[in-house]
């Protein structure tokens, strides 16, 4: 069991939700078997709320104080206090720790019903052709002009591999045969988690779909490292070709950390945590 | 490019969208290297919108109907049309495709903010300490009295590998390592994916939190088959026990397509479909 322990808001809109085990324990701290423990430190991140629903690329400027602690803390980021309306009755929220819950939500003072917020998924395909990969420069912000793989967000009614199937079409008008899940990449900071697919073109066709202004098959030693959209897609990328060097392409599982104080567009100011290959 | 082409609604509160792409692809139904094709055929899904935010179990009734299409056609099921006020403005929504998009969004008629539903990520863990299994007997609803591995719903703010750290803390007071993610589960019709990670108790401590009436470790010849919680922990623990048989766990990704007309408590009403290994 989690117990909030201090919940740090302003009106500027700064949130920042520290919990603490509610039974501390020394020498106990969790941990993953990755390349950075968590829980280990005590870490406070503080970032404007409205910019904690956008897409993947509003890292904004952020604080990160880490202090080391023998108990075991979590921190969580949100915009729950954004969140003043219910929407099922449009009665006024209030914003307190349910009975029974850890976490401040946003209660309605008219009917009760409590919103939670929740990570979105990322769904997307690397797609191989001819040794080459397929690739969009996208035509919308954010990122605009810069190179993606087709992803977008998963919608309710759909599985994670029809999700990126559509996208590819959205994107890339492009129809794929999905093969294998090739990376979950977490983004805790913006909430959210990128499912990443390989696949295959069923026929060589594709065009720029509506949020495209380019596609393009590249030979991986011409994939526009230089103007990658994402920290996603470099990670991505990354792993797929260190694991091509070596063999064919694996699982992989990873956190993907931005390094405090930068901006979004420094994809390349991030740690890659608790990765592991299956 | 999705083209909405069909909305099903009523006042019962029945809600059914359905998706064609807007350049019919004859005899070029996009493919999963799986046991099932989708896209192939045209599939309608009713069921009671109130219905479809609860939790896993949340199976209820709902109506399939399959015929055979040379187009390629999504299926997508969501309440949006519950969400009749604005969280932000309290302003009153209009349920519409806004311009540029392919689904029905709630849309405020105050402030023009749009509401999007997103699919949520159900993390756990499964864990495995001297050739046993660590289970929770669930002490509230939805399943009270059946047995589960730990798990619950992940939160902003922290990665799928410390949710599953947490729900295990929070359901059976254990503090684990995560070593690998061993299953992703989309459910589509209930708008959730599990994502089940391999771990290893710390320590040999571990007893019932406030959601959980008892826990337990299992050889994994006298798992509780017979009282599981949810299809879910089912086909979780079945790939496990397989995977175990002839050497050691893998990756697997999955669709769990529940069987038409079937309740909740049918866990075995379901089909694995999409099912692939890393």
């Amino acid at each position: 069991m989690l117990k909030a322990i201090q919940i740090v808001g302003s009106s500027s809109g700064f949130v920042s939700y520290r919990y603490r085990f509610r039974k501390p324990q020394p020498n106990s701290a969790f941990s993953l078997l990755s390349r950075k423990p968590i829980f280990t430190t005590s870490e406070t991140l503080l970032l404007p709320a409205s910019q904690l629903h956008c897409h993947n690329s509003c890292f904004r400027d952020f604080r990160m104080s880490s202090t080391h602690s023998s108990s075991v803390e979590i921190q969580s980021t949100g915009n729950i206090r954004k969140i003043n309306f219910c929407q099922f009755c449009g009665g006024p929220n209030k914003h307190e720790i349910p009975d029974g819950e850890e976490k401040v939500r946003a209660i309605c003072t008219r009917c009760g019903k409590i919103t939670y917020e929740n990570p979105k998924m990322v769904v997307g395909c690397l797609i191989e052709h001819d040794k080459k990969i397929l690739m969009c420069r996208r035509k919308i912000q954010p990122s605009s002009g810069l190179w993606t793989l087709p992803a977008g967000f998963m919608e309710i009614g759909e599985s994670a591999a029809e999700g990126a199937i559509r996208e590819t079409w959205e994107e890339a008008n492009a129809e794929v045969e999905v093969q294998s899940l090739f990376a979950q990449l977490d983004i805790p900071l913006i909430g959210q988690t990128y499912l990443i697919f390989l696949a295959k073109l069923k026929n060589p066709h594709f065009s720029p779909g509506p949020e495209s202004s380019e596609c393009q098959l590249f030979e991986l030693d011409d994939i526009p490292f230089d103007s990658l959209a994402f920290s996603s897609m470099l990670v991505t990328l990354n792993l797929y070709i260190e694991d091509i060097k070596v063999g064919r392409p694996k699982f992989h599982y990873g956190v993907i950390n931005k390094r405090p104080g930068t901006s979004p567009s420094e994809i390349r100011a991030y740690t890659l945590d608790f990765h592991m290959q299956s």
